[in-house]
């Protein structure tokens, strides 16, 4: 077991009719003003937006607001939230949506207090010493950002979608209803599946060998979304199963799922630049990504692809050819991803070859990089593996 | 799955050689002079004490000193270290061993800013509005008490042991060194065993029903403890398996294994009777009440404990009587904690029939509690369980 540093401080309000609160559990930590930080129309629509300011007037605080977040958001709409959180003079974020929302509040609480540009934390040319706190009303279950020390975001200048890891991202306090999530489209919410499913398999298919203990927490996990995931896809009003995805959610990304082991998200680093360049859904490129990366370099590690196969798939071992086992494990996340309604393949998004050589690029900072996994991959490699995804 | 609000924000240093490095982790956050809080002799003989010493001189912090802390801590003590801690005018509290060091410095921290009788707070009188930070250097895998926001103290005043849970229990940051705890005896580490294990039990052998994530994670956390115990009891110095105690006993009581569930900790109750009375040892007075509590309510739950007895101990499920299965569980629990060396009956610490009547009376505060878990539990009823535990 690796050492390891944990710390999660989010204090989370799971459950029904938490959303109504919000102004009070602003209130009593001495917040006045939060800027409202939200995507498009949906919290309009489903009347949140109503319920949130309903409460907001209750408690007896004003605020400003940033609408229009988009998925994968861009850096530009956060610089405009930094100068509207100065403008306004407010002293909280308050995020009310997924991990674009709450990933944007982040840059801005990073942003407000920093004389540079915000995009330094980004490009590593600074390291934040503070940050505004914000706070969450989630909507869906996916990014994990609620409970994160993780912040993502597009840089429009050469579409750059880069994350930042940083104790000040980590959320204040995180409202998580799971009816709040009902209205999703079947798309989006199997996007979220996959999405919590690649934050933990990022951990667990890596090295050192086993962590009993936070490989069967990460296997709980993943057989948890297995089972509930295609039953919110059915049924989008299925209460336990938005409720179980939910809180997976949030354990795939507060690093518990981690803990004493090493990290890599290389799969995360192939789906950014798909969606940095053609707009791809964040975990529809993971979907992608995974089964390629995961033939291309199993073979560095066929008893945890094993292990994985059959905890996770319940998978029969082959104890004579166990790297048949590790195989099947593949194939079954190929074929769950499929399932529920995700592309699995280049093609299936329209990307050939010609593309290649071009991600490849992207991915390693122009073939400058190497990442170290079982492998070191450079250009060449994730070249290789884009190639097992057409 | 119920509402719930889940909040673990203590800190984890978790690893080998974090100890050395309490002078600067307290340092950095302000602090000038912690009360160090500590049991008998056994960090003086590890060396533990020197190298707390001399990181803190080497930080340039003084300190102060609350020796003496026994096993099922009395009150005069954390009393005296309330006194000293104003005294010598501490700021910080760092508490140095297991469950009784750290639950005495929790005392200690409400009682410092409290004008009134600390005791006020776990008799019921009042509630903590304030606490002095608690830090942890964890020389015991069992209480949990690391990361948690629970107390317990023993009032010599009618040697009355009870609990408090406080949010402002919850330590500001815990070092686990896995290598603190190899010169612990078999018998110490086996009560540190069942302390973990029914943290998770007492949670999960609970009304509702399944909570996937939640159960599969209480599951994950008992099926590791059952691999790691003997292994830990037989090689005291196997660092991966003092490892995954060490983590697995911090999540068994940090709330995590609770998320979405009610919990009942009636087991807790009866042990802590029988330590306030015979001075058991807590993990010990677990692993009497438990078999008997679970014979006496398991037929109100079978489908539960049926799941408990083939998720976590590889029974097999018999679909025609899966009362059989339910009970295999159990018996398989009694079994496993009597061949890790704790006793299973009232027998076994030399209690016997003539007890009965005044431990129910004091389970039940004089007859006057009922505790409500599948069945409600009062004086009666708590001296038929402790029958089947004699």
């Amino acid at each position: 077991m690796n050492n390891f540093i944990y710390h999660s401080p989010t204090k989370v309000y799971f459950g029904r009719g938490y959303e109504t609160k919000i102004g009070s559990l602003l209130a009593e930590r001495g917040f006045r003003k939060p800027l409202i930080v939200y995507g498009g129309g949906s919290i309009k629509r489903s009347g949140l937006y109503d319920t949130v300011l309903a409460s907001l007037k209750e408690a007896g605080l004003s605020w400003a607001e940033l609408g229009g977040v988009q998925p994968n958001p861009l850096l530009a709409l956060a610089k405009e939230g930094i100068a509207r959180f100065r403008a306004e003079q407010c002293d909280v974020l308050l995020a009310v949506g997924g991990g674009s929302a709450i990933d944007t509040a982040k840059v801005i609480g990073l942003g407000v207090p920093y004389d540079g540009d915000v995009w330094d934390f980004w490009c590593g040319k600074a390291t934040p010493k503070a940050g505004i706190p914000t706070t969450v009303i989630l909507t869906i279950a996916a990014a994990g950002s609620e409970t994160s020390q993780s912040a993502v975001i597009t840089n429009e200048d050469g579409m750059l979608k880069r994350g930042l890891n940083s104790e000040f991202n980590r959320p204040l306090f995180s409202i998580m209803n799971p009816e709040l999530t009902y209205t999703l489209p079947a798309y989006q919410t199997a996007c979220g599946v996959v999405d919590i499913m690649m934050h933990t398999l990022e951990r667990y298919l890596t090295l050192p060998g086993e962590v009993e203990l936070t490989d069967r927490i990460a296997e709980s996990l993943l057989k948890t979304v297995r089972t509930y995931g295609p039953i919110a896809i059915a049924q989008p009003d299925h209460y336990e199963a938005r409720a179980e995805l939910m809180w997976a959610g949030s354990l795939s990304h507060n690093d518990l799922t981690g803990c004493g082991r090493a990290s890599i998200f290389i799969n995360h680093k192939i789906g950014h630049e798909l969606s940095a360049k053609y707009g791809t859904a964040h975990g529809a490129s993971l979907a992608i990504a995974f089964p390629a990366w995961a033939k291309y370099c199993y073979r560095s590690n066929i008893p945890r692809f094993a292990q994985y196969a059959v905890r996770v798939w319940g998978c029969e071992m082959d104890y004579a050819k166990p790297e048949a086992t590790a195989l099947a494990g593949i194939a079954a996340t190929e074929d769950f991803f499929r399932s529920i309604g995700m592309p699995v393949r280049l093609s299936d998004i329209g990307i050939g070859e010609a593309e290649i050589d071009d991600l490849a690029s992207r991915i390693t900072a122009g073939g400058k990089n190497v990442i170290e996994t079982y492998i070191p991959c450079g250009k060449q490699e994730f070249a290789e593996i884009l190639r097992l995804a057409l």
